[in-house]
């Protein structure tokens, strides 16, 4: 028989009857019934139950195990009573008698308990990760990260896509984030950087002439921590394709990332319908370029019903160039405590607060009749043509903000969210995407007046090098990202991969043609030898997993995670560098200022 | 139609003949065969042949492009005379007759050529490695390469294991290699390593439950430049199981390299026998412990014949403890001219020379004759013994090392496998693989006397703690390494799971409790809560992946390789950091001393 197994923890059922088996694994749990010991013998498989009574040489020693210790039993496998079969677990239908009992591995008292749902600080479950990895939720999180991962390459290699490794140690690219970087001993003094993205590489790749490319990447990012991010590093789906519009990395991506959230979702609907919606329209009607769609709510310009009427405020708002007035429909929502519910949640949210509109069946019962202040402030006759443009009735309300759009969109955005989940309009039990297109390519500082690139500066301008002749502001970018249940969940561009236009766009965010070449010589010099049209995206490991184990927390989709101060509690990162490797690097830390 | 193809430069064949289609691609070559203009475009897939004659509105566009322009063209399909058909290319009996030329990629004059196979300076195909990677065999090698590394993890996926990523900014762990060093930002002074190898977390892995886990994992090491590595970063598959025994290891492994070998080695063959083979039977067979099996050679101790006799160098070499007298037989290598080739190798490797006996059919016609001076100084007697013992007959030759073998035993096996590959006895065309096992746990530094660990100072003593209780340097360890052709290809060990034993093993080789918890204190502390009996191994990519591409340089086979000073030279790195960088880090580059 094997050293330590003839089976694992979820193989056995009746048909084993009357074997003599061994099985290791932990234990799990152990019960003593009357002099009976029922052992709960967990292992990565599954759980089957050994017992051992008072005749049992194994008794003793059992009856003094720890928790969480590793052993190896041998044992004969009876099938259960049938009033004693547990259907939950594959191993429901037998027990195993121990005969024999060994400790492969001894536990001492633990600082964090494997069995049970006791939730535990932060800092305990990550300093004794290795227990914490044993608890079922987030074996169950690890297992689906790594099918995902899997499941994502073989749909990437189905449509014709080779993998390829690029640098981890590597050039500085600055893409907007902090590098980290890694002093060279050869060359003290200077630096590598870890990629933040394998951009300019797969950029190269296509250059290269390999068509198309994918790498689940790990990408590195020296950022101030944040929940719901790595403070250090992320994994993305990493894409670039030749000879491609924007529609090609569309219809490439969906269906890998529409069959993931199937195969994955745990029977939560997956909405095949991914519409294109520009950056603009995105913002109007949801207030964010993330939008959540399973919440039906679609906000509406409503300015011409306030323009001149009797509601001062956004009478006089309107009077100010750049302004609009925009209603957040509520359907179900028409009710006075729910209206003033979301006033309240607007005034939290920063604002002195929202207007609102219900309507509501008539007092006298003659129909329906519109209730609230800014009702009466505006008449009947605005009112009603209100309600008929966003298509509202008896029981519904609208909410309504004002001023310039960049002031209040965030806010809007945050008050469509409460609202549907509020009334139950979202559809928690679905995952909906959206692309979001048509990105500005430019936008101007509000302060400075200096205009600057408003996402990928490697991104091609549509309409090209006569595009970026006339105003910058108007410049769309072939940019896109990809909303799922309001996450950006993947994000890309069709590159900018002529160096003349490169170099004009550069030059209207204020980049001379000498800083572009300082800063991305690799890629502008690839770019003169016969390049390819050329684009692709990235989608967010973490976060696919996340959306899909239904947590917000990214901790609980990697397997060794930092803390939020970038600290690795169980390794013991970052720690100090001893003096020789200072020296060899020709580095001194300063001391504190 | 699609804006820049409506096939590949592979797909069309005389079926399309009579369409009109549009392909983009490379301008491979262009060659004038009396006002027709035939250009080899070239995409990922394959290369077509389309031709513009003087009538084409394209010629004149076509007439001036430079090689490797990237182009879009429109154009009919003509199926070739059956006299013009090329069959070594899919597209061979099509030709493509242009309409209509755009230019997607201007190509400015080439620092070094896609078409044909001129050699090109290192530094050169480094700096422009997009072109580089575009020539036919760094292509297909870095197509095989992603093939490789596909077909190791589906393989590995349907054995059963899990693919898991671990961390990549993380703690120190010295494994006898340099460490990468990344400052900390948000603990200034404190630094992050880059993994040598995901050893800690594969055991943390197995510690957490998961039983089976491989990575194709990066690892960086911060080594002195060699030509067959990099200077920065390598792949390997890495491979933890638990509750296994170095039998389990070798069975789970082996179908996967011998599967991917069979899959890509061209049709040479895969011996499907892996010997075990001792360390010690290794170093005395054949002189290494990354044995050539290719070569059928076999080195001898044959100390006794040469004890008192007439050879006195030998003679007297015997009478020092320690000392042995090894052969190598040479089967085939019967003549003076070849022995003193040989003997001339051995002195360029610093030994005074090699010994050798050679047996010639008779001069006198009588039969066999020993020839060489060796033999005469020992007599006929001990000449025959030796030969009768190598198994030798008339055209063989021996060869003969003395000393203590530690001294000798390198150059016995540099001198195998040079007679092997002179006298043709190694079989090219192969792939042979051995386990070599039974590895020391330690060895003695023959000048301080100081007992260290030989090789992986977590592998398990074979004998556990009883045998630490011995003399330390017959303590064997459960490591292996798995040899082929030559090269270390796999290297792994059963783990020593057990504190107590790890603390022993430590205390062995001068570490005290303290360090060892200092160093190791993540797993020291995992191991105390219940660990399993857990194994793997790490198999290196880059090397496999030269065995398969039969080339010796490591560059071949990387997509962006640093050059031998650890710079890469297409992205500019290292580079020197920014004064905020620094200033963020608190660091300050030392002046040169």
């Amino acid at each position: 028989m094997h050293a330590y197994r003839s089976h694992t923890c979820a193989d056995l059922n009746k048909s084993h009857a009357g074997q003599t088996v061994r099985l290791a694994g932990w234990v799990h749990r152990v019960r003593d019934h009357g002099g009976v010991l029922f052992i709960d013998l967990r292992d990565h498989y599954g759980m089957t139950q050994v017992l051992a009574d008072g005749d049992s040489p194994a008794f003793a020693a059992i009856e003094k195990m720890k928790a969480e210790t590793v052993i190896r039993i041998d044992g004969r496998v009876k099938a259960r009573d049938e009033s004693l079969v547990n259907p939950k677990i594959p191993t429901g239908e037998i027990e195993v008698y121990v005969t024999e009992v060994e400790v492969l591995g001894a536990a001492e008292e633990l600082p964090l308990p494997v069995f049970g749902d006791l939730d535990y600080p932060e800092e305990t479950r990550l300093t004794y990760r290795f227990l914490d990895l044993r608890r079922d939720s987030l074996h169950r999180n690890m297992m689906l990260r790594s099918h995902v991962v899997r499941s994502l390459r073989n749909r990437m290699w189905d449509i014709g896509f080779n993998e390829f490794q690029t640098p981890i140690i590597t050039a500085s690219s600055p893409e907007g984030a902090r590098d980290f970087l890694v002093p060279s001993r050869l060359h003290p003094g200077k630096f590598y950087a870890l990629p933040q993205a394998p951009q300019q590489f797969k950029q190269m790749i296509m250059v290269a002439g390999f068509d198309r490319y994918f790498q689940i990447a790990p990408c590195f990012r020296d950022e101030d921590p944040r929940a719901d991010r790595s403070p250090t590093d992320f994994y993305q789906l990493d894409v670039e394709m030749s000879f491609v519009t924007q529609e090609d990395v569309f219809a490439a991506v969906q269906p890998v990332i529409q069959g993931v959230f199937e195969e994955f979702g745990g029977g939560r609907r997956v909405d095949p319908d991914w519409p294109l919606i520009s950056y603009a329209d995105s913002a109007l009607w949801y207030g964010t370029d993330k939008p959540d769609l399973r919440n039906p709510i679609k906000m509406q310009v409503v300015s011409e019903h306030f323009r001149g009427s009797g509601f001062a405020i956004f009478a006089k708002l309107l009077e100010n160039e750049g302004t609009e007035i925009r209603a957040i429909p509520a359907p179900t929502g028409g009710s006075r405590k729910f209206c003033d519910r979301m006033n309240a949640f607007a005034q939290k949210e920063g604002l002195p607060g929202m207007g609102y509109i219900f309507w509501r069946k008539a007092e006298d019962g003659s129909g329906m009749e519109a209730a609230g202040p800014l009702a009466k402030n505006i008449g009947p006759e605005r009112t009603e043509a209100i309600r008929v443009q966003l298509g509202l009735g008896e029981g519904d309300a609208a909410f309504f903000l004002g001023g310039k759009p960049e002031a209040f969109e965030g806010v809007a955005g945050r008050a469509r969210t409460e609202i549907g989940r509020e009334l139950g309009l979202t559809d928690e039990n679905s995952f909906k995407f959206a692309w979001i297109v048509d990105f500005p390519m430019y936008e101007k500082d509000p302060e400075t007046g200096r205009i600057d690139f408003s996402h990928n500066p490697f991104s091609m301008p549509q309409g090209g090098m006569e595009a970026l002749e006339g105003d910058p502001l108007k410049v769309l970018g072939y940019q896109y990202d990809l909303a799922c249940n309001g996450y950006e969940l993947v994000s890309g561009a069709i590159r900018n991969h002529k160096p003349e236009i490169m170099f004009k766009a550069f030059e209207l965010a204020g980049y001379g043609h000498e800083e572009v070449e300082k800063r991305f010589g690799g890629m502008v010099k690839a770019f003169k030898y016969g390049a390819p049209p050329h684009g692709g995206c990235a989608a967010g490991i973490d976060r696919i997993v996340m959306l899909l184990a239904d947590t917000a927390n990214i901790r609980e989709v990697i397997m060794f995670p930092m803390n939020q101060r970038a600290e690795d509690l169980l390794m013991g990162a970052p720690s100090e560098p001893s003096n020789e490797q200072l020296r060899e690097l020709r580095l001194r830390v300063l001391p504190k200022e």
